[in-house]
C-alpha cells in the first residue's frame, strides 16, 4: 500500500488574498511543482510562481457552488501521486483552519501518499488586521473563537450555542448571516449593540470594511457579499479608535 | 502631531519560528528597514536577511522577565521614528494576535506615527498543524478557541471561564498550566479524559510534541517548557489517527 516512489503532495496555505502574504516556503514549493490543485479562495496571481510545465488544475469550491466535490478532489489528488512527485494542494488561507484540510490529510494517509502541512496566513487573522482591528487587546479580551459560519445549517449544530460568548471571528458566514446573528441574539445572548464589522475581500486591493451592530444587520444585509471575514464583539470598536486618532492627527 | 516625514513603523508578523513561514512581504520590509526592533519568540535567522547598516534592537519580552517593559519598548520605537523613516517592529508569529500588538498600534497612531500591520503566521495555527493536528475538522468541531494562559493571573479575568468549551489552543500557558487545568476542569467542566497535546518549539527544528490527558498533567508537568503551544479537546485525537494509519502503512 505503501507508495516509495518519493510522491509527497503539499498541503500548502495560499495566504488571504495579498500574494505578498505567501511564505517563503509556499514560493519554493510552487516554484518546484509538477501540479497545483488550487481553490475559489486561492489568488490566481500566485501560479505565475510556477514553472512552465506545470500543470494548474482549478477545483473550484465555494459554498453553495461546488466545482468538484470532496470525494473528486481526494480521487484527484491520488490519481495525481501516481504520475507525479511533486504536488502542491493549494489552499485559501492556512490548509488547516477550515477548507477541509484535515479529510484531505486523513484521506492522504489512508492511501499510503507522504503528505506535508505548510500553514499560512489566515483571512480570520489578516482580515480584522489589515481592517483595523486588532484580534486581541489587553484592556478588552483574552481569547478569541474563530468559526465557520457555514456550519448553521447542519443539525445538530456542533457549535453550543448557549455558551458562545466574547469576540467572534466568523469564516464563509455572509450566506447564512441573518439566521446565525439571531442565534447570537436568541441563544448566545450577545447584544443588539454588539458592533460588527464584515471585512470584504481582506487584504486584496477592493477590500471593503462594513461596521454596524449586530441591531442593524437588516439595514446592511443587501450591502454584503461573499467572500468576506465577519468580526462580532468589543474589540471591533478599536478601530473607531484608530480612525479617530487618525482623524485627530490630520486636523 | 502628525510626522510629515515620511517614516512609517511596519509591524510584522515573523511567522512560528521556522524561517521559511516568513511571509515575501516581511522579506521585502525586512530587507529595506533601517531598524528592527524584534523579540524573544523571533528566529534571529530572519536578521540575516537585513542590509548591512540595519540597526537590531532587540527588546526580549517573556512572561516574568522582561527585558524592556511595554513603556520603554513604546518610546523606543517613538525615538527610532524620529531618526528613521523606515522602522520594522518584528513580533513573533501575528502581531495582531495578543503580544501587545494593539498597544503599540495606538501608540504610535496618538503620536501622529504612522503604521502599518504585516499579518503573520501564528504559531497558535502553524503549531497545530505541523504537529499533525488539524485545528478543525468537519467532524469534529465548528469552532476553536485561541487564548493566552498567561491572563490567568489577572483579577478580574477577562475569560467567561463557565462558558468557556470545545477545542482550544492556548499560548504563553506553560508557567501557569497547573492552575489553568484546573479552572478548566472546576469551572469549565472539562472532562479529565480531555486530550491535550504540548508542542514544544512549534515549526523548529527541535520541536517535541507531548501528548496526555488533562487527568494526567502532573505526570507531564516536569517535561514541559516555554515557548509552547497548547491543544486541548477532542480535535488532538486526529493526530493519533494520521499516526495509527502512517503506522498500518508502514508495516
Amino acid at each position: 500500500m505503501k507508495q516509495n516512489n518519493g510522491t509527497t503532495v503539499y498541503l500548502v496555505g495560499a495566504g488571504p488574498g495579498d500574494p505578498e502574504l505567501l511564505t517563503l516556503k509556499a514560493l519554493r514549493l510552487i516554484q518546484a511543482a509538477e501540479v497545483i490543485v488550487y481553490d475559489d479562495l486561492v489568488n490566481e496571481q500566485l501560479l505565475a510562481h510556477s514553472s512552465a510545465g506545470c500543470v494548474h488544475d482549478y477545483v473550484g469550491k465555494r459554498c453553495g457552488r461546488h466545482h468538484k466535490t470532496q470525494d473528486e478532489i481526494n480521487t484527484l489528488l491520488l490519481e495525481y501521486a501516481q504520475k507525479y512527485r511533486h504536488i502542491v494542494r493549494l489552499k485559501g488561507g492556512d490548509p488547516m483552519l477550515f477548507g477541509r484540510g484535515a479529510e484531505e490529510a486523513l484521506f492522504l494517509c489512508r492511501h499510503g501518499i507522504n503528505f506535508t502541512v505548510v500553514p499560512g496566513v489566515s483571512s480570520a487573522l489578516a482580515g480584522p488586521a489589515v481592517a483595523g482591528i486588532p484580534l486581541t487587546s489587553r484592556d478588552i479580551n483574552a481569547s478569541i473563537t474563530i468559526m465557520t459560519g457555514h456550519e448553521s445549517k447542519y443539525r445538530p449544530s456542533k457549535i453550543d450555542w448557549k455558551k458562545l460568548s466574547g469576540n467572534l471571528v466568523i469564516l464563509m458566514g455572509i450566506h447564512r448571516l441573518r439566521p446565525l446573528v439571531d442565534r447570537l441574539l436568541d441563544v448566545s445572548n450577545y447584544a443588539e449593540s454588539t458592533p460588527i464589522a464584515v471585512i470584504y475581500r481582506a487584504t486584496c486591493e477592493d477590500q471593503r470594511v462594513d461596521v454596524f451592530t449586530l441591531g442593524e444587520l437588516d439595514k446592511y444585509l443587501p450591502l454584503l457579499k461573499s467572500p468576506s471575514v465577519i468580526v462580532v464583539g468589543e474589540i471591533v470598536r478599536l478601530r473607531e479608535q484608530l480612525l479617530e486618532v487618525e482623524q485627530l492627527v490630520a486636523s
